[in-house]
């Protein structure tokens, strides 16, 4: 039976995870949250995820929250495909450029605090550009010496699970991404993946 | 030969990394780095992590970034004792909190966004009280059913180690404590462990 996850589809942590199962092949039940009409402030959803954050994963009556902690638990529970390298420098770096959007990017520009920053639309994707083109910076230079089609060599890692859907807010944001040349180009070599393409956003939009 | 750490006194991730070695008794030497100062901004540092962010472990002529990202490289090279229950679940609820801390709040009231958010200390510290607030409301929510001495259990994992530091800085930065008992009681049962004190920033002060 496939597991269950409360999902947003613009949300760029809810793409990580439903990525993260395509790559896998393990299915998911999804089941959609509005952010915008603050469906993840009702009570009976605080009660699953207290955060109030999407994605949120049932696991055996329990519920669990924070993307790449679900992703570390898929990749325990399904070790292949990895998300990873195999040796543990390798996977270190992988780690890192993924909280270097993880951690360094996607909460600095996320809806709840763009709303707590200002009021106007204007100065809220100024305020969101300014900490993207901050982080996308980092992760152009320290993705110099060992990218290849994705961020890590050949191969698709979690790296590439944060920083798409990353790419993509910044897109919408109007972050001009020439600037970016490696990242644009592990975008679009992304987004010629089934497993990509197949849990993008666009893929949701109609049932929200 | 032990490891070198670049790390400021006073950072939370820095402090993370520093107990983390020395829960696993594994040595470091510490190259401090003054942020008030701007050193993480020198081009020599950017060198080696171009995020501009403490700490970076160096490991082979290479540098590493990412609090989050060492610790579970340590975790993988140095398994015992763990930061990790054993149960898959409980793994991810670890992680779960960890990243309650490591992406939820810590990125919203580091000294780069409080120095980008407002010019004066007042408002700096009204935004830093805000997401740790937020963030610390969560944590106790999701601790409620199952911690003990520490946030899992009675066993020290990579959540207090995250906890710790940010207390820490609540605490700095005049969060009203007594509104969360349980990370509260934590806090006092880990700053009874000689791994937690020897790594405290009280250790470091007089260095900077």
């Amino acid at each position: 039976m496939p597991m269950t996850l409360y999902h947003y589809y613009r949300s760029s942590c809810s793409w990580r995870v439903r990525w993260g199962f395509a790559f896998k092949k393990q299915e998911l039940n999804l089941i959609p949250l509005s952010l915008p009409d603050h469906e993840q402030e009702d009570a009976s959803y605080l009660a699953k995820n207290p955060s109030g954050f999407v994605p949120s994963l049932e696991i055996g009556a329990e519920y669990y929250g924070e993307s790449l902690a679900i992703l570390e638990w898929l990749e325990e529970t399904v070790p292949e495909p990895s998300f990873f390298p195999r040796k543990p420098e390798e996977r270190l770096l992988v780690r890192q450029l993924s909280m270097t959007i993880a951690s360094g990017i996607q909460p600095l520009q996320n809806l709840a605090v763009q709303r707590f920053v200002a009021r106007e639309q204007p100065e809220r994707l100024s305020w969101a550009r300014h900490w993207i083109r901050r982080g996308f910076s980092s992760y152009e230079t320290l993705i110099m010496k060992k990218s290849g089609e994705y961020s890590f060599r050949d191969q698709l890692t979690l790296a590439d699970l944060c920083l798409i859907p990353q790419v993509y807010n910044a897109r919408r944001f109007g972050v001009e991404m020439e600037e970016f040349p490696k990242i644009s180009k592990i975008f679009d070599n992304c987004m010629k993946r089934a497993d990509c393409i197949s849990t993008a956003p666009e893929q949701y939009q109609p049932c929200v």
